[in-house]
């Protein structure tokens, strides 16, 4: 199964890829359909492509909906995690006094945004603290949510400098008990573990298409409740697809979640998001998080073994991203001397992570997010290239 | 000259693509920098081929600063004009008794957004009146603009719905001597003719790469002036690449136009996009809007003799946008019976068009939009295709 999976996955003959956390390796139906459309476009015109290939951009939307358990008119398409998240956060009429609730452990671009809206509009911040084990303290999120009454409940799933899953239903159920508008940012585990939108109880969730969804970069989306499509958000910038211009000083919002669409969309990634997500239904999200988990954890065993690493992801659930640490590693040189192994991981700096990495007393850490075509192998491998190339 | 450009242009072999303002058909090069770009991709890893791609993405700024007569500095991606224009609108602090001044020759999606930015803060909306000629009235312009002192003057330089070209340098001595916040929508006029942001004296300029500059779908640009990038506009909702992230509850935006971008982009379509400026700087933009004049004053003149047809495009300057309208055409057909033909036209309804349309007493207009390396025989079929099917 793996070997076939594998097959489909030319890079991963002669790359050991552990950064799809950072973006995937595409499987060959995906780079095909976006070569393929390319093509087509320069061969009869853009937007006469668009046409011929109107039924498989629709599928984009069922696609999405079947795997977050929603309907096509809840899924709008994005140029990324963070422009869905963007076109939320600006559909919602920030007032002095408004706040928000998040999380200590939320993506680095939400808490920038969260500060920006702080200085645009006096929207205050507050952040619930994480439990002794890591993770949002579910109770004091409670108590924070039932004490400021914020307009916006904002938590990432899975933060991109660690392992931890965030209790995203638990906290929808709070929300859902207070009617507090919920948007879960799901970048980093869409594709590498079930979603349902019911389950987790939220009025948006927003995600990237290059990272466990083997997609390509530059395409998000973003899933908008029908709680939020009979009310009147709308994007604060809205456009012909938007909207329709219907007079000269008049117009109306579009019923679904295309509100918070352009016009304009690169039809050849819409084609390729598709195409991923047909590809993760097909294996099953659940198969795939089995395989996440038990590579990783694989990871984290071996990796932990190794002199001095210390293995930085705590949280009562962890997933496919795997964060560690030791002193006598070189951040400046360890990516150089892997790449010269052809392994692929990332260094994250404390740049992006202001209040984890302090916490965990570290500067940086080697970020190792293998996916389910991963092999024991290949853990194996960069054990042993790290253990080389820094004796202790 | 243009046989070898069509050359170049493999769809041009078995199209008559006279949809230019939709969509042009890519030069060759363009479509090889994408799919060789999303092949590395599958090969190395998405970040891994940007990482080996560095120089050749930076490129994307130096081409179209060179393109524009502004510095890398100065530019930043997008996924299209109008989310270009977004963000623009976004990171202008609207208070309640703002205004804006505009024309009655405004992008759609751009007057979508004025009324939206009117509903949303109380953003009063002024639009300069034309002249007898067609296109915006200058004086009239002026006069609007000293007495309502807008937050901003916002001019599209070509409309979507006809040829018309604005006085938009004229219009930007009136804001540079009033000192006021100038935003030129470019989307139709980058690629057909030169574009000088100083001779402008804008401090935006928006567009996309699709339509005349020849590059790929989900792409656009922003010019932000020095005047802008010495300020305090930045986007609504930044991200780590407008900003750092320097403490828990601080960020500094980024000292230039990538402030107005965010971290995630699709690199192939930034490949592309840079490709297709040099293209268009390699051709000079002065040849080509020669060019682009000639054969759109021949498909004036051709469409314009046969039996019934009016010529829409009014003003004192006309671009590579034809419209025209006859009653005894069927605007439910016509698309399809030239489509049959292998002509790519487009049809523009009242809809994108609540002033202009009503104001030139029709409710469509077939447009008719050709490029450099479109041939008099080109225009030559449609018209005797148009004479053939639709007898008068």
């Amino acid at each position: 199964m793996i070997q076939q999976l594998r097959s489909e996955t030319p890079g991963s003959a002669h790359r050991n890829h552990l950064n799809n956390a950072g973006a995937s390796l595409p499987p060959l139906p995906v780079l095909q359909a976006m070569q393929q459309h390319l093509a087509l476009e320069a061969d009869i015109g853009g937007y006469e492509a668009a046409d011929v290939k109107r039924a498989e951009l629709e599928g984009f939307y069922s696609a999405l909906a079947q795997m977050l358990h929603a309907a096509p008119r809840n899924i709008a398409f994005a140029g990324s995690a963070t422009d869905a998240y963007a076109r939320v956060l600006s559909a919602i009429p920030w007032q002095v006094g408004d706040s928000i609730l998040t999380t200590e452990n939320d993506y680095i671009s939400n808490q920038i945004a969260f500060l920006a809206l702080q200085k645009r509009f006096g929207v205050q911040l507050f952040r619930a603290r994480d439990t002794s084990v890591g993770g949002v303290d579910v109770d004091d999120f409670e108590q924070l949510l039932k004490k400021h009454r914020p307009k916006l409940a904002a938590v990432t799933h899975v933060p991109t400098n660690s392992g931890l899953v965030q209790p995203v239903a638990a906290i929808g159920q709070i929300c859902r008990a207070t009617d507090t508008l919920y948007l879960v940012d799901a970048c980093q585990s869409a594709g590498q573990m079930p979603l349902d939108v019911t389950q987790i109880g939220c009025d948006f969730l927003t995600a990237t298409m290059r990272k466990f969804l083997r997609g390509p970069r530059g395409a998000g989306f973003l899933f908008a409740s029908d709680r939020v499509l009979q009310g009147d958000l709308e994007l604060l910038v809205p456009d012909m697809r938007s909207a329709d211009w219907t007079g000269v000083d008049t117009y109306t919002t579009s019923p679904t979640a295309s509100r918070f669409e352009y016009w304009e969309m690169a039809p050849a990634l819409v084609l390729g998001s598709k195409v991923a997500t047909e590809y993760a239904l097909n294996l099953g999200l659940d198969w795939i998080e089995t395989q996440v988990q038990n590579i990783a954890q694989l990871s984290r065993k071996l990796l932990g073994e190794l002199p001095g690493v210390q293995v930085l992801d705590h949280g009562d659930k962890v997933c496919g991203i795997v964060t560690v640490y030791a002193s006598h590693w070189a951040p400046g040189t360890i990516l150089e001397k892997l790449t010269l192994e052809n392994i692929n991981c990332r260094v994250s700096t404390r740049g992006v992570a202001q209040i984890d990495f302090p916490k965990k007393g570290v500067e940086w850490a080697l970020r190792v997010s293998p996916h389910y075509y991963n092999t024991a192998d290949e853990i194996r491998q960069l054990v042993e290239v790290l253990r080389r190339e820094f004796p202790r």
